[in-house]
């Protein structure tokens, strides 16, 4: 935390893991700090000694809070669900908590794991969007028909839950590897539905202190 | 569930995210039937349509229980975790909590899906190993760096929790890549110290209903 008692988050403005945390932490009003970490600069900041002493995984995000600092995106969500319980991101019926959990393990561990940067770089770069499109599609099938069982407005029933947080993140990497949505309309029309929300649109990439100037929007 | 209301797992001897439950169920005492679904035979059990409806991402472990089928292994887990509370898999303390979902994070979203069946098959035979140890490496360097500071005799200090459960299945497929595990010497013996429990053992690979006679023990 800051001299002034306030979390610091250590995020990459392009990160998806980064960018479920920033909706957290706008849905929940919790005032933070930002430190940019720049996973491409300098060979990748993530590998400083100062940060892997933090997170030795050297990956974004990682929230300092508390008095401890927690890395993994959902390790941080859950944090925040069990100490800042307003308002929930998680439902009150044990079902239902299920499916929002199955729903955001499918994207950070079924899907985002395979197309993040360091497995991106180590296919090299002539096949990086053929590969991230082969860990993306398969994924949004799954998801599509889970969600036909599973959601109303959003992800799970009409409240906006730790799945959503996931889910659009998510949507704008597969846009970025130009995966064609189309297949996806369940998915499309829960993404346009959750960003014309305050909290996702202020956590935006285009929209951090470490955007760079020709993408802000 | 059965008719007799067992809850059933859809699970394959070999895979450690099946293994993950399978450890939570023992350890909670849940009378359970398994359902095997071989990840090789036949192309691969898991993309027969009868399976997809019950997981569309068409992988294992997937728990019916209650009435509905859950997907995914820490989705699972803490489904277990709320509904049957005893003994616990997460600490009461809210920060200890945290270390046990970074850690568990780490090694679902870290670590075995860079490794698991789908991307190996992508890479080819010859360049599984590699790729294989190149994915639990680093993710192990992490880890052991991270349970300096959080491990007693387990994980997260003295109690049995959810990282633990994700470890052991971690280390098995380590060993099965042949990963050197000399620099790790804490992660070996906490390893080595939850192989002694009960709970371990009979949910371990070699001991699985669908266990080939060849791999039993």
């Amino acid at each position: 935390m800051t001299e002034s008692g306030k979390p610091i988050l250590y995020s990459y403005f392009r990160s998806s893991c980064s960018w479920r945390v920033r909706i957290a932490l706008a849905l929940k009003s919790i005032d933070f700090e930002t430190v940019p970490i720049n996973l491409i600069k300098d060979g990748g900041q993530q590998f400083s000694e100062e940060f892997q002493a933090l997170n030795p995984m050297k990956q974004v995000p990682a929230l300092k809070i508390d008095g401890i600092t927690i890395a993994q995106s959902l390790a941080i969500i859950e944090y925040l669900e069990e100490t800042r319980p307003t308002p929930r991101l998680l439902p009150q019926d044990p079902k239902k908590r299920a499916q929002v959990r199955m729903i955001s393990d499918i994207i950070t561990s079924g899907i985002q794991p395979l197309q993040n940067l360091s497995v991106l770089k180590q296919v090299g770069q002539e096949n990086q969007l053929t590969w991230a499109q082969k860990a993306i599609r398969p994924g949004f099938n799954a998801l599509e028909q889970v969600l036909w069982s599973t959601a109303g407005k959003y992800c799970v029933g009409d409240e906006v839950s730790m799945a959503d947080l996931c889910l659009v993140p998510q949507v704008a990497n597969a846009e970025r590897f130009k995966v064609d949505l189309t297949p996806y309309p369940t998915i499309s029309r829960i993404n346009k539905t959750l960003m014309a929300l305050e909290a996702f649109q202020v956590s935006h990439p285009c929209r951090q202190p470490d955007t760079p100037p020709e993408l802000r929007a």
